[in-house]
């Protein structure tokens, strides 16, 4: 576990919250992993499964959201920079097995990368938390009860800072 | 525990993912109200509480992405349909707690109105996403381990399909 | 075919262009209907088809870029009304017949609904252009000689000036 | 013509659509240069270009559109990449030679700039896209038979695949 | 001299910002004229002055930002409602009679309109802000001095509250 | 006193607007300080002040507002580049000692800096407007007759052309 020691960077000295100025760091090449999860009843996952296969695909539309969001995150995340990505990938895979209260569910992992002076973990989780909620209003009209969880930082490379692995 | 039974509205016959017709609904007011927690360790929500109160305010920060994010709904969710958003509250509160991990941090809670033809169960959704993904951005020089979870609708009024409390 | 007749009513009496105000017009039903086609080399349309099939998906990526950029219109057509949209469908269909060039293709036709003041047949136009540029976009490695053509409204319903047939 | 030989890199191993990493190419300078026209009745050409010179500028609020629409691409285009456009033009000429159904029309050009790790088609095409778009909306009152047509990239160049020529 | 006496309802009852509730409001028809100016050299007037007429258009630019602009409001406007425009007017005039420090400059009033909830008094503040703001970015290669003043709500109608005239 | 040189570089030489190309020109590090102040009755400055002590906090939703809007820029004013911003700072100041109507204010200095090829004074002058549009919107219930004035670039530093101090 981290001990949290550095101070919120995006509060300047008098308090208020501004965007923290990197133009004096280098250019490094970034990547940054995140997770999360929905959770929901076994009928609803048969019925995304059945759905890719036959007749639609709930998981390709959240495969879109996502990156579409990954490059919207600066216009989400007050503080965040702007920054090119130069590639994101989105990857679902299913959670068959049945946690105590019997959901089942949907993993999605997202990769974010740049050439920049910041790292790309909040357009990893903001890609992330897009296909959570992309799925969730897909399957709506089956299933209010989906809840998201679990959304992180897997890892996440270059910067000063260096490798983090969670 | 909801039994999923209707078929995915938002593909058509053939299965394509297309924003389904609510021209024949009629308009009611509707909300929805949602929320979703991030947990950290004791020092990092130490920083932000102090932070409160001293220097500068995470939360309020949270707050402001969150009201913008459930305006931008329908921007970020593929098959989400534009609306008129009345009214977004955003409320924060504290998890002293901590659980087995030793683990505490700050729950919200989102409710989303609208006077129309479809719920706001996803601005409810999104906004409590964006508040939690910017409390990570601000804090995530001091720790980085926080994980975002339990993201869900408490409850939803409004509509044909009625009330509906989780 | 029409008779141009009437003022071009994007420009205001001293000529200057404003967003006509539509403030007194009656909200009634609106549908229109667009469509547009993108020509290709007949093997990248088999590439297209192939992976419908079995490893991707490039229609369903146009399919969410043209609801969503029906979405988008007022913020792309400057002098377009912002509408809520009650309904966006999109559906594909090969162009499998050579023409003089040997080129076949996809043709896709949009529709767009709304309960409103104005007409949308420039989001029902603006889905289509964003279907064909995003087929483009995913194919172009592929084939760089596409071209998009015979976008138009093929029908639009509602409204003052009633029912209008190409 | 072109023979299509390399694969949709739009979508990765498994089949996923994905923003392709362009992390390791090298920055270069990219220059992209589209074309399409639009198809209308001599009547409205006319309106257009007395417009121009008396009371108010189509054209100009066309092409105020297709700039704005170039920066926006990334936003409309699923996996497009980000990037930072260096210049955009944007010109257009009269078609005032009848085609075998009397049409007359406008013809844009665009050309989008960048120094990056990928080409700018989407940008010169987007932009094209936008300003026939936009000279619809502001003729549509006086003809709702437009055609907008021929969109396609004219020339290309800069980057490891190198110039290309229509 | 209006005297302060309402509360600011853009925080809740423990002081958190929130979209105020509107939903039970009639909607009724609003209007709201806003100006402002921009003050510069008079070669710089003489500049736009002779663009207008000869080789290109500034204030057209600028209008057009302006309509966008208020399209855009609650994009920008943190706890402003999203609201349908009907319509949006933009004009200018010069100011030719220099000022105490020799400047003359553009004036610019605004006009918005909707038929809702809420005063649309933001979004002609912000399509005026944005024309001011365009005309600066357009002329400030011939002049850095230029400064954006006096942007005020001239006239609002419609609402509970009534009419306001400045 | 600037005197009026140049052209007005966003025109071409056909007179057309373009986003004028900068990409032969070097990326240096650039800052612009603009600034900008909202006047007001001494009572609603007091509620502001009281407000930011007890129970909200006028200026921080402002600080949001000002620093996402920076990042908005390009998709505001037509002709500007899209631009990484580095870096984004906002500070307030009372103005307690009224003018000659008696009204007292908020100033708002804003600092933008990024890495580029073009200046960042639209991006620093665009955050002074949003800060001054939000208190606007967020005091209005008190006081409708607050005037947002005097907006202009205090210093400018970077580029071909050096540095600017007004």
């Amino acid at each position: 576990m981290t001990t949290p020691s550095s101070p919120l960077t995006h509060f300047d000295a008098q308090g208020q919250a501004h965007m923290v100025d990197v133009g004096a760091k280098p250019a490094t090449r970034r990547v940054a992993v995140a997770a999360g999860r929905i959770e929901m009843q076994p009928a609803t996952l048969a019925l995304i499964a059945s759905g890719t296969a036959k007749k639609g695909d709930v998981l390709t539309v959240a495969d879109v959201a996502a990156v579409m969001a990954a490059k919207r995150t600066p216009d989400l995340i007050p503080m965040c920079h702007s920054l090119a990505l130069t590639g994101v990938d989105v990857d679902f895979s299913e959670i068959v097995e049945p946690d105590a209260e019997g959901c089942v569910g949907i993993q999605v992992t997202t990769t974010a990368r740049c050439v920049g002076q910041t790292g790309v973990e909040m357009e990893a989780l903001t890609a992330a938390s897009a296909a959570l909620l992309t799925i969730y209003d897909m399957c709506k009209a089956a299933d209010r009860r989906m809840v998201m969880t679990g959304v992180r930082v897997l890892e996440k490379h270059g910067g000063k800072s260096g490798s983090f692995v969670a």
